[in-house]
């Protein structure tokens, strides 16, 4: 039996830790860290984080190894793409629990955020157990990026008695609006998903690099911060190799409550 | 100048604390603790958790103050009692303000969760913004109870590629399933706004009492969950007298994915 616990560790920086994280980290027989090869971009900085947290963390001699994390299809549909995705990443779990843990035992993954939100290590997890693994999944919460930009920014997440939608780039640029939102929070957004809303009435406060030490923050109308930060995001992602951010969009008259 | 602090607890278990959060109580000149004196129910529990947080996590002799929360009035429109008891309270904050740090530093408050979610702190410090008050405030991320939900349930909490509205029990009830939705998350019921939904199709994954010894957990389809729910709610809210909850509904087809 697999006992498999997804740790949330917030953007890796030992401060957004809880003590629930670190105990679990410390519980462990075996963590495994991804090992993104040959991407060549900075993302490989985050797996350096992972390493460094364990270092700075881990209090007893838990057993850490690295294994190389498959990479995603660029061409095809893109939820084919993720599902083939998520097979070569549980397969790669597999062969690491066989090696390293064939009696069984408690196994850690240090997930980026909190592991319930825009993450596929439970999917994969829920994959292994409908091959048969007897693995049973254990979730300790992370702060999430979600989290990082409201309290970078110090405004909440939701307007007075309203509701918030959690939206992707792509949905964004897909469907305009969410019907009927006041707040809206967009995550994996590859470009500026943002451009395609009309911006009257809208306001914007966004996130780069979140608590690492490249974070950046813009926030205004989105007709005046808008194009600023299409022109920061392209310089930031020039001048480091990648980024990685998130926006809160707020109907303007919401935004006074 | 007062620095405001507003930190995030999760539900008041020290495991829940990030190492900023105990930081920034370590750090902090006062922390205010409010009373909510006379309300006769189980809620008092909270302050004394509070409270036992504070003697567990300080390390350094930070002075930690007790004050009266007004209550809100039980009458009138919603938002409009939602603003004066928020204009009441500021004036509370005043008066400790004013009488143990008059002359500035680090003031803490120790809230529910995260403090970007449905809580009122922000919009508080916003008001004595207003009133002139030179007041910066800083905010440390806490785990919410969303993060408790779908992890003590082990799920994600959007399923793949797609969004989630987090929504209150009185919106669910006056304006229905939110349009376009896959995921809803619904805080702030005081009842049980799932049963006004058509059932078919939808699935339920209820927390009540989250990270608290009382805590209850119930999931299924909503057509069996629910009643069970109902009853199992109705039940502790009579044996502690007093109920926290909050429920993630899902239609079924995107909970494969
Ligand atoms: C695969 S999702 C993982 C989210 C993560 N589980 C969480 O709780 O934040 C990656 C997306 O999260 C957002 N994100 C994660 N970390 C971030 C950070 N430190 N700064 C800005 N955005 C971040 C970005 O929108 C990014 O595209
Ligand atoms: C005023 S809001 C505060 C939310 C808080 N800031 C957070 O981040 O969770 C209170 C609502 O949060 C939810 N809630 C907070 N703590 C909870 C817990 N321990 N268990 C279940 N629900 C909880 C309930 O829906 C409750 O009505």
């Amino acid at each position: 039996m697999i006992d498999l616990h997804l740790i949330g560790i917030g953007t890796g920086n030992p401060d957004h830790l809880t003590m629930a994280a670190i105990r679990a980290m410390n519980g462990a027989d075996l963590i495994l860290l991804p090992r993104k090869g040959g991407e060549g971009d900075g993302r490989s900085d985050l797996v350096d984080l992972r390493r460094v947290l364990c270092d700075k963390v881990l209090t007893r001699p838990v057993r850490v190894v690295e294994f190389d994390l498959p990479a995603r299809a660029a061409e095809g549909p893109y939820i084919e793409a993720v599902r083939d995705w998520h097979a070569a990443i549980a397969a790669a779990w597999r062969a690491e629990i066989d090696a390293h843990l064939p009696r069984g035992g408690k196994l850690a993954l240090l997930v980026w955020g909190d592991p319930s939100l825009y993450d596929s290590t439970l999917r994969i997890a829920a994959r292994l157990q409908r091959e048969g693994l007897d693995l049973r999944s254990h979730v300790v919460p992370g702060i999430s990026s979600v989290q990082l930009l409201t309290a970078a920014h110090a405004i909440p997440l939701n307007t007075l008695a309203s509701s918030v939608t959690i939206t992707t780039g792509r949905r964004l640029r897909e469907q305009g609006w969410p019907e009927g939102a006041d707040t809206v929070v967009v995550m994996l957004d590859g470009g500026c998903a943002f451009e395609t809303l009309p911006a009257e009435g809208i306001e914007i406060w966004w996130g780069g690099f979140l608590g690492l030490p490249q974070e950046a923050l813009v926030s205004g109308p989105l007709a005046e911060a808008g194009p600023h930060i299409v022109a920061l995001r392209a310089m930031l992602r020039k001048k480091h190799g990648w980024i990685m951010d998130i926006y809160l969009l707020r109907r303007s008259a919401g935004s006074r409550l």
